[in-house]
């Protein structure tokens, strides 16, 4: 079962301007082979098809946990390609005169579709406008297998992050890939000491790839400073700490990254705020009309209380 | 964000026999385009395309929370799918000789992949074995039609749960469906009422689609009596209680059903226990000699106290 | 401009028994790659970008009333698979009892989702259960290429109907692919006059691909009498009589077929009934409690008169 | 059986300058999710399986007739798309230097495929190019379920062309758009009276999706002074008249449009004239050298006189 | 470039009956995502896209004439499929009455478009039918990764092949399992050894994934006692030989299978025969009446000596 | 069997300048539907599946012979893709600051993912990004339509590739298009050949498919001088040969086209030094910092040795 907490797992910068290329560019990591999409998904399905839970209690535990941050990265992606898609939150007023083509720059941009039938949302697609598919889910029930793919994926969504991040000039972005490649490290090293103790391959000596520290990106300097590249959360309220079979028991952090001991980490982030994403009438986001509307809802959510 | 608790939202019976054309059909409820993946991957993209959350906060709270419940429910198939395909749980044994054909028999299911790469695991596939994919998603932002959507989506789910059912002779299978027609039924009534409150149409009145009461499928009943017909959860800690302006406010169970007024449930519901899925050596899960790796597994867990 | 007329273009035998896996097989006619959906487009979609209309006026109109053919041929072998699927018309009945699993035998079916999505009903989708799809359409604007594959398709199309028919036991499922068969070797033949007009090279000579003369196929007979294999109907009110240039002019039939001029036909053949295709309550087609429904259905159709 | 007139549904002016961009925006209206390959496709095979015809028939009239015209939707904008594409007609004249790069300009329009494989013809893809296909047909038999689904899809085809339209800034596409808007909204609520009666929900008061008027949209003018808002047609010699059960029996215009009854109207429109298309010899279209062709052509042309 | 020499990478033996389901399991190892397929264009593509071919060249041989040999495998596996599809070769006669339902038995055969759209022909589609894709294929140009990526797919592969083994009863498709798992886990073990020598980490002893011996494999037996398991082929008249840095080098076989040396060995196998094939009248293989064509191309034959 | 050499077909010139579109629309002719992928599966597929070889031996060794020709066309196009996705080749340094968006102008070239997955390498898709699929081969294993469908494949392939280089100011691509479409004619000029041999239709008269001479593209001049549109290589060490009972005896070239009888030419051409492709650091190929790497990775070559 799952639960869901009304925050995202960072506070992302507003942008400074509409930039819808910007937002397709950072589609590739929802709704690409190697983006949150599918290490949602991989890791989702893996889980529950996972064999022999009560003797691999540890190993289903990591897969079991991380499902759940996975859906928080997609979530945040998703926002980040929004609030790029769409730029700074305006007035929201009715009444625009649709018949003066106020979108014509809509038909240059590089996928259209995120504007024609997504009014600036995110999709379930990838830089190219390609939607996400279940083939990229690898789900064998053999553990070595399993473990093996998703240490892979996880270096392939880190390259994709980071030639993404070097495309991006608006903070939303860059704070979107920054956030991910900090958390993207640990999956990767989680993976590669399950895999480690499974087979006594000392795989996480592999890392980082691509062989770059995190250190050189500003954006993930906070999050290093933290500790987060040493925290495993459970996402969980009470379950899941078998994880510290694998995480933890003296592992440390990788070599290029600030030292220390690495941690399992109860529950989840403290979050930051859930953009608002203002609507526009002239795009029909929420309504084109939402005065009437707006009030009918205020007087629902008066009622609530 | 997301959390999750280690249960499956209702208690599964073991399967009498190993059915993997049961699982098939079940597999339409998984990855169809009117199953459960759909039915999370709209609302979880429509919850992080939500236009003007603050003036709609009720209404996003309606569709933020269903999402969390739709990861269960998606939890929910998949292990009815596993546990169809596979059978009874057997003693994990090691060294089968796999030069016997030992599986002959999977050449003949319909689905002969969800053994071949999935051994026996659920996938994000239809019955037919077409891949769930992204244009399965509308995410219009124009909160009408991504309501009116929805309603639609749960009505054809509903049909597609009503069919499945109506194939299945294992209880596992039957189980599934049962408790999905119950919940199934509430997301969609709560949809109804959404675009009842914005436009004044009595949609809900249409229901049920197709028209039939749960009172005929005795799967359902335990489910009826309990009241979660009426019961809308939050799925939260603590969020998402506006929801209260929609589902509540005198608003009271379909004709067809036991009567009383709708709730809003805080939380998620009490869960039943996941299924271990024992492993089976000759399919290589978790792997073909899993005594020491089982060994090495248990003294992670251990470890991990 | 399409006009449409309610009849199907020949009247089929019900079958005697339901039979789903001989409804999946003649899918491939519907939606496989060199199946009705696949001419229809491909024809349609030419005759949209046709350059030089005014100058290739007769070309034109063969590509243009061909389409309007196919729409029909779609047509038919919908509802031969829909005939198919659900076996002799049974009375209407409401009220079965769901719960005992009526519809076991669907798992086993070849094709599930075409009961569990579509109820028995036809759908796009090839006899593997893959959908069809728009890169099965050629439109090069080149005249000569787009002539050629149009042939090359047709050519295609008569050895799938060959191979289709040839696992056929039920006259329904026969009799589509016998008149196909002797429509579309009209097609292949037509297709190849504008190439010999347009090149001079004769490559109806090279029909009928694969070498089998329509004789040998016991439901062609009564077409071949009539002369349908020598007739191209304009399907059209008024339009489209210059493919007499095309057809016609000399041209005979095709040396295996029964001797005689081609000719124009103008507008479309007698055609015969369309089936009813009865409901089934408990498949919830077109209701689970149609009684009420259908009541105010007939209070609706005698308003109309 | 369906049949051709050689017409336009109406007569789309001439585009005043190339505009891939533009005709890439308006795939969307053809090959998209919400586009007319869906909406024709389903209510084509929802005609084709429809149950109980003999005691629904008028609502089979309503759906069997939409179809036809929905194949003249898809005419419409394919023929719209191809001018967008081609720009204004030029003299045919053979002989280009093909050397000199003559569409480097192609490399930079956001579908390059549109010209290297269509030579500016239009496909049944949206507008990032994704193919259609076969999975975003509907049809389950539930003469409900189908029924709402097509209102959503009409309701969604509606947001789709909203935004499409506020993209344009040719003629010839606000053209298109404009005439679909008005046809889309009485498809949209036609299906509506037909749930109506049905369930005896209003469910047409909720339109329209979105909330504004077609007397904002120039285009819509001329078309809403004629009354096309209030009449459906037959699109049949004789048939479809049933449909008068739905469309008319006092029931009116939706409150924002020009009021009055609504009306059946046997037939089709008068239509307009169909675009010549002139050819590029240089895109090879109709061909290279076509000089000597389009002789022969001729000449087949008068032999059919 | 690549040259072709007109055998088949080891001899098949003649199936002893037609097993069209057989061939469909088959098929996964050939279209499926772990299939050869796969294999095929992720080496390729890969080789074309390797970036400083001169500094790494050691490393470009081994994925540049792995690339060549996989073309034999697709090879292999579609001769496996077509003859397990087929049955033993019978006499080559014209003239059957295909109107008898010859076929019949294809409706009910696992992937029924194998025979009609094929005529028991291999095709690039997995076990359920689903085709192969470029989304498939990994080529980061990141030379780690992309090692990586193959490192996981011949161990994916491995699995594939161990479970289609164990549905297999007929000679032919076991012997195209025995050698593909020899072949496939050599190509294992040079892209272990690649990322050893470029990471320091000896992933190779992870292998074998899964964990079991070939030694358990009947039809290995005899590749394992020629050692197959040690070389590494160049499959080239005289390039690649700087693989020699990578296999070879003192490293020696995996430890479960019989110990020696690794040795690059010069060119390509001896091969087997590849099979006939023969005809089908019936079926229109190579055509229904097919002497007089037979005795043309005897004549062409002829004519070339 | 195949085999591999270390030379690309033709050299091809460095590249000016980055010109990822001009890459983009080069894909066209890799994974478009009439793209080298397609030449080659569709062959090679065809190959496999080829009824009755000893029989029609001459067609089969057109067929077979083809197919390893078409392997080095891939290998030829994706190292166009990848030249012009790159650029000239730059000195390969690392440490390049990657916190600047050095690749901010990658968000706007069409297809984003060439850079964002492939580091500028070619993948099996399309112009607009469309993964090339199984379903674009078409085996029947009917020799007649088989040979059909090749021809009309290569006279699509040919006004692709025309367009394509219309598009091209990069001599890098021009030589790519120049080359193939030598090549293509003789493939397109051998199938009809075949298709003349088996049904006496002399089709190879309409070609050249558009009507449009070689002689008109500067690029083509070279080969033709050398005779390369007469020649038919056998690709293989030793056979093949009896193709020449259909490319020879008497056969010349076509009438455009310098005049000379048809060769069958033993082997594979010269061919040209294959692309280094050097690396760039900050895009991480083939890591971000190479140097101790390719240390390394030198020293395995010297072992090589």
């Amino acid at each position: 079962m799952f639960m869901r907490v009304d925050k995202l797992l960072i506070e992302l910068p507003m942008p400074k301007k509409q930039d819808p290329n910007a937002g397709a560019a950072l589609q590739e990591l929802l709704g690409g082979k190697y983006g949150e999409m599918s290490t949602l998904n991989n890791y989702m399905y893996q889980s529950f098809n996972f064999r022999s839970k009560a003797k691999l209690r540890a190993i289903y535990d990591v897969v079991a946990s991380i499902t759940a941050e996975e859906v928080g990265h997609v979530e945040l992606v998703a926002n980040g390609v929004a609030m790029l898609n769409s730029g700074p939150d305006s007035d929201e007023t009715g009444g625009t005169d649709i018949s003066d083509a106020p979108f014509s720059a809509m038909q240059d941009i590089r996928l259209a579709a995120s504007f024609l039938s997504n009014g600036g949302g995110a999709m379930p697609v990838d830089s190219n406008g390609l939607p996400w598919n279940g083939t990229f889910v690898t789900t064998t029930g053999n553990v070595i297998m399993d473990m093996l793919f998703n240490f892979h994926l996880e270096c392939g969504a880190r390259i994709h992050k980071l030639r993404v991040y070097e495309t991006m000039t608006e903070p939303t972005g860059r704070e979107v890939c920054g956030y991910l490649l900090v958390r993207g490290s640990v999956h990767a090293h989680a993976y590669a000491l399950v895999l480690k103790k499974l087979t006594g391959v000392a795989i996480e000596k592999m890392l980082p790839v691509p062989n770059i520290d995190l250190g050189r990106i500003p954006e993930c300097q906070k999050y290093l400073a933290e500790g987060r590249h040493r925290w495993l959360y459970t996402n969980s309220p009470s379950d899941y700490k078998a994880m510290a079979g694998i995480w933890g028991n003296g592992e440390t952090a990788l070599p290029g990254d600030p030292p220390g001991e690495l941690e399992v980490v109860e529950g989840v982030p403290d979050g930051g705020k859930i953009p608002d994403l203002n609507g526009l009438a002239s795009a029909f986001t929420p309504e084109y009309a939402p005065e009437e509307m707006l009030e009918i809802a205020q007087k629902l959510y008066a009622a609530s209380r």
